[in-house]
């Protein structure tokens, strides 16, 4: 019988989305477990393995599965396991065989893992923005900033499978925003959801220009896009330095690998009538001149509540 | 007749350096032509093309040679051209073909091109430092700053085959220094040899530090190295700076590919016993705990007087 059906499951630290995907990329059927449930990675494992039984049951492709993509928080392509992942209540442990754990459980179906960005990557490879490039940068703007970089049409793993963590890169040199992972001036502390809340609660102690945002009592990313599209003028200076901020990056990702687009994706990007012309005029200003107005700068054509399944299933693909 | 031996050709502003090569990297015979007699580019290639068939014989390898490989300013692989090449002679204009015209004139030998510190990193790899590696950034110290970055054990070219321009991503955001290229705050405008002097011209200006470079008329990095060999404090801070900001940039390309080294060459190298610890600790202060203390600093261990040579036949291999 033809194998030609593949499964994506995208772990989040709540939720755990599956669903079976056909080669054109139309997700037959789908579900959603808990991932933290267990503390133990087994009982969550055998869990999600019913699941899928369920799934592969009800889309009728039982024995037709070709391969199971996985997208997880510090997931290791190269190793197939997951390494350190605090945002997991299972997965705060040194390193989780979870390809392997996971192949064992589905009768020995092959499981292909990555973390969440380069996941995104190979989705809108596949089936998205980037169909038919070779080279392009994902940008993920969620709460954090991911990435996922594609070169001669792969996923860049670098030596030990954790290449990719442009979010890290430093935007701010001196007196940088404190960042999660130790450092400081990360370009994830200001072009994350996150980052534009902290932008915003900064703007306000530090100015008395009047905005709609004062009245509000706790402030998220989506507040201040609201604001923004009311015409609120703070509102729309926070989204002109965050775009400032990622393009001047933009522009040293560029001259690192020469890409043909970068493709943004992630809640934040919703906000792109605010985003897009100051990210495209600081990019232009700190490139080198061979790439001024060269690359271009898209945005995810992945349905966003199929896009985390349809990324993972891609890799499932390349097995 | 097995075609074991191929040409390297490393052209630069003044001198064009060519050598025979075979695949122990032993460069059995080489010559030297001026690159800026001639304003054309067809006489240069002629007179280059008579070097190239005048040490083909000398080695005795007549028919031997499976392929040239030419490392050139602004030479774009994919095409095998010579664009904007301002500081050639010959090279200002829009676009040279010049791997077609060269493997005309010596009777249809295969001619891959790229720039210079691409060359390097193909060379590094063949023969030298990086052996072995499949993942490492060649960064090289010269006039200017160069890189050719290497994933997968492949020279990454990117869209447009000028990919790895790590010299022209920002170190210094605000008021950073003015680079030739039309940007400020560039890398090489630090971390080159030129860079190097620049801070000392710089500090004597700003200071009153003592220091054996007052009694210098025009200051190169040369002179810093020596300073600082002799013990001169204000030297060796010169390269203490220097190293650091080689090593915040490090941190962000470090992020970017996770390669297994960074590999070093050029005449600014030269001072490792100056830049190397500041260097590291930057890196390790400015990376992700998951890198700290992995990521090999390395130089080069090609002979400098072959390097150039080596570099660009490697190249050639691979046709």
């Amino acid at each position: 019988m033809d194998k030609d059906f593949v499964i994506g499951i995208d772990i989040g630290g709540q939720t755990t989305k599956c669903g079976i995907v056909d080669a054109r990329g139309t997700v037959l059927a789908q579900t959603v477990i808990r991932s933290d449930t267990h503390t133990d990675v087994r009982p969550y494992i055998a869990e999600l393995a019913e699941a899928l039984s369920r799934i592969i049951a009800e889309a009728g492709v039982e024995g037709r599965v070709r391969g199971i993509g996985v997208g997880a928080p510090n997931g290791n392509y190269y190793t197939g396991t997951i390494e350190n992942a605090v945002n997991l209540v299972w997965g705060g442990i040194n390193s989780i065989p979870f390809a392997k754990m996971l192949s064992e459980q589905m009768n020995g179906i092959p499981v292909s893992l990555t973390n969440d960005a380069n996941a995104a990557a190979v989705g809108e490879m596949t089936y998205g923005a980037a169909r038919g490039m070779k080279n392009f940068i994902m940008i993920t703007l969620g709460t954090g900033v991911g990435s996922g970089i594609v070169i001669n049409g792969e996923v860049v793993y670098g030596h030990d499978g954790f290449a990719g963590e442009l979010g890290h890169t430093v935007a701010v040199r001196h007196n940088g925003r404190a960042c999660n992972c130790g450092k400081t001036g990360c370009l994830e502390t200001y072009a994350s959801a996150t980052g534009v809340a902290r932008t915003a609660r900064e703007w306000l102690e530090m100015s008395d220009e009047p905005s709609q945002l004062r009245s509000l009592d706790k402030i998220t990313s989506k507040d201040v896009y609201e604001a923004a599209k009311d015409g609120d003028a703070l509102a729309i200076k926070i989204f002109e330095f965050t775009g400032r901020i990622l393009g001047e990056k933009f522009a040293d990702f560029i001259e690192f690998s020469a890409p043909e687009a970068i493709v943004l994706f992630g809640g934040l990007a919703r906000a792109k009538e605010f985003l897009t012309e100051p990210i495209q005029k600081a990019m232009d200003e700190n490139v080198l001149p061979l790439w001024r107005g060269k690359v271009k700068l898209v945005y995810s054509q992945l349905k966003e509540s199929d896009a985390a399944i349809l990324g993972a299933s891609a890799l499932a693909w390349e097995l």
